[in-house]
């Protein structure tokens, strides 16, 4: 039985006139479902920066799409003339690019359409757009071709009924469709094989909550919505068999950037001898980053903890916070990093190497 | 400079006409700061269940008050016969003691009340009443100097500048005075000695940013409010330089039943290398617990995860939660359980016998 098919959701696309770039809000999700239909520099920017679409691989692919979008609008503007239209796109991929730092698909992406304006620089302009918008469909091609794989990895190291722990969402929603981290789930439902989600709500933001709950419990898979806090007490209790997450950036070493939190769990899991996943694209490693002390991560507003999502403030309006987004989990706390390509196993130094760099 | 005198909180009371218990309800902290004046047994057990009263301290001098108030009101009931009193007494004893399993102070204070019923059978029935008042007022002035004797050991484990991360509130507001867990931020603002508070938020139900952020704020101790799930990252960088929590019930061996997630800092604790302080009060130690598989540990409803403070529920409806109230701690995560009558290492099956245990 494939009940995937029934529940694609189609979170980035252009829009039919294809001079706008259509998106969930993630943001209102799972109360509403609202379309946004985005086509200025600033209405873009802002559906990354404040999370109207995220996850890293789905941040790639929206930017890609938004590059299009604003290139093709500056024709009017630019005539013919290739130097005004390049600078105008760098000055859009700069801003966008400014969006959030940590997520490297961002600017891998931004600079993957940029390839495209030079390699075809001499060709007319009208040329030029329509060769970014096929690098933007390609891009996000590519993406449904790597969460396909990178599921069947994923798949290949859990068994029927073992329940999964999640952290954040590597899903859908994160990506184009099937996700990273939730794909063995679907994939899953496909083969006849149940996986159990024990799914941390992931605050501040509430992803696992929202977004992770939402998307698994609509196809019918088991799925048992828990605090941050509670991590521990389930793994104790023998509820998890291993811990499936996302990440934003993988530096050389396999140190690994994701949500808040993350590395918390993989703390926890090797202390009860659990073993913890990363799913990662190969767009998502950074071998311009030795480690993970070479990773910024972004700090957000005090907001986000106090107010966002509550009826009320939730602490004194003056108490401060802290609120980075992300953190970095160490490599050795990781038991497998799951690739497209293939599953690394420690030193990742060596397996990542071995498996993509090409000098 | 003592500022701790402007800020006592007086959240537990009798009232000026002795026939009901005064408290500020914690669920509405700290928006509102609503006194509540209870009389009956349901809103009595009400106050307890739905954490309007909260943390076992607090909750053992409410409950003994409680019986106080109920056993003065059945006197115009049952005349002077004891036997009807008495059966009274155990009545709302048992139900009173129902509202929640898994702290011992409950139990343990409703037993020392109906001690006093026990010891002074043959007295007229309103002699009974008044001991039972001085009992309830007993538990109260045991518990301030119980506070006061633990933050002194507190105190004693930490340096000025340190910062120490805080779960759950072990405050003025789970004790009657001064607090556990909290006790050392209060006594050090009385001796120069500053201590800056990392203050977990404590889900699902928000204690550590409603009550500790609260609490701290009000008297200028540097507070910094954080997600449960952002323990690991000022841990690992080097934010953090020891944790105090409070507990709820505290086994033979050392194990120790607190608010959820202590387990998991704890955790955190030793991966990182910092020491994780239990402040227990020898009330809360219970010895007919072996070890912390024989405690109980209370679960609560999926509507405090998915609804509670939200403007709108954070989930899909129909998705299941997992809600116990409690962890335990193993005993080999624990670096020192601090009593009011001194600090045990470990083995604490050893060292809490020796300071307490009484054949």
């Amino acid at each position: 039985m494939n009940k995937y098919a029934d529940i694609h959701i189609d979170n980035v696309k252009l829009s039919e006139d294809e001079k706008a770039v259509v998106i969930i809000d993630q943001s209102k999700l799972p109360g509403e479902t609202v379309y946004l239909t985005l086509k200025s520099n600033t209405e873009l920017w802002d559906a990354i920066y404040t999370l109207k679409v995220r996850g890293a691989p789905a941040i790639g692919i929206f930017a890609a799409y938004a590059m299009y979008v604003l290139a093709a609008a500056s024709l009017k503007d630019t005539g013919n003339n290739f130097e005004e239209f390049y600078d105008n796109f760098k000055r859009n991929k700069n801003y966008i690019n400014s969006s959030r730092p940590t997520a490297v698909n961002l600017s891998k992406m931004l600079d993957r359409m940029e390839n495209v304006v030079v390699a075809e620089k001499g060709q007319p302009l009208f040329v030029i757009v329509e060769k970014l918008k096929e690098e933007a469909k390609k891009i996000q091609e590519d993406d449904v071709k790597m969460c396909r794989a990178i599921s069947e990895y994923g798949l290949s190291l859990v068994k029927d009924g073992d329940g999964i722990l999640t952290h954040c969402n590597a899903g859908q929603l994160a990506t184009s469709k099937y996700g990273t981290g939730l794909g063995p789930f679907f994939l899953g439902i496909e083969r006849g094989i149940r996986l159990k989600a024990w799914v941390d709500e992931t605050r501040p933001l509430l992803q696992g909550a929202r977004l992770t709950a939402y998307e698994l419990n609509k196809v019918g898979v088991e799925c048992t919505l828990i605090c941050d806090n509670m991590a521990s007490i389930v793994m104790k209790e023998g509820k998890i068999d291993a811990c499936f997450v996302g990440c934003d950036r993988v530096a050389a070493n396999g140190d690994t950037a994701n949500k808040i939190g993350t590395s918390g769990v993989a703390v926890l899991a090797k202390y009860y001898g659990i073993p913890f996943y990363v799913f990662c694209p190969s767009e998502t490693i950074d071998f311009n980053c030795r480690s993970g002390s070479d990773i910024e991560i972004e700090k957000r507003p005090d907001a986000e903890i106090k107010r966002a999502f509550f009826a009320e403030p939730i602490a004194p309006d003056d108490v401060k916070c802290y609120n980075p987004a992300f953190d970095v989990t160490d490599s050795e706390l990781i038991t497998a990093i799951v690739t497209e390509r293939g599953i690394c196993y420690p030193p990742y130094g060596k397996s990542l190497k071995e498996l993509f760099y090409k000098e």
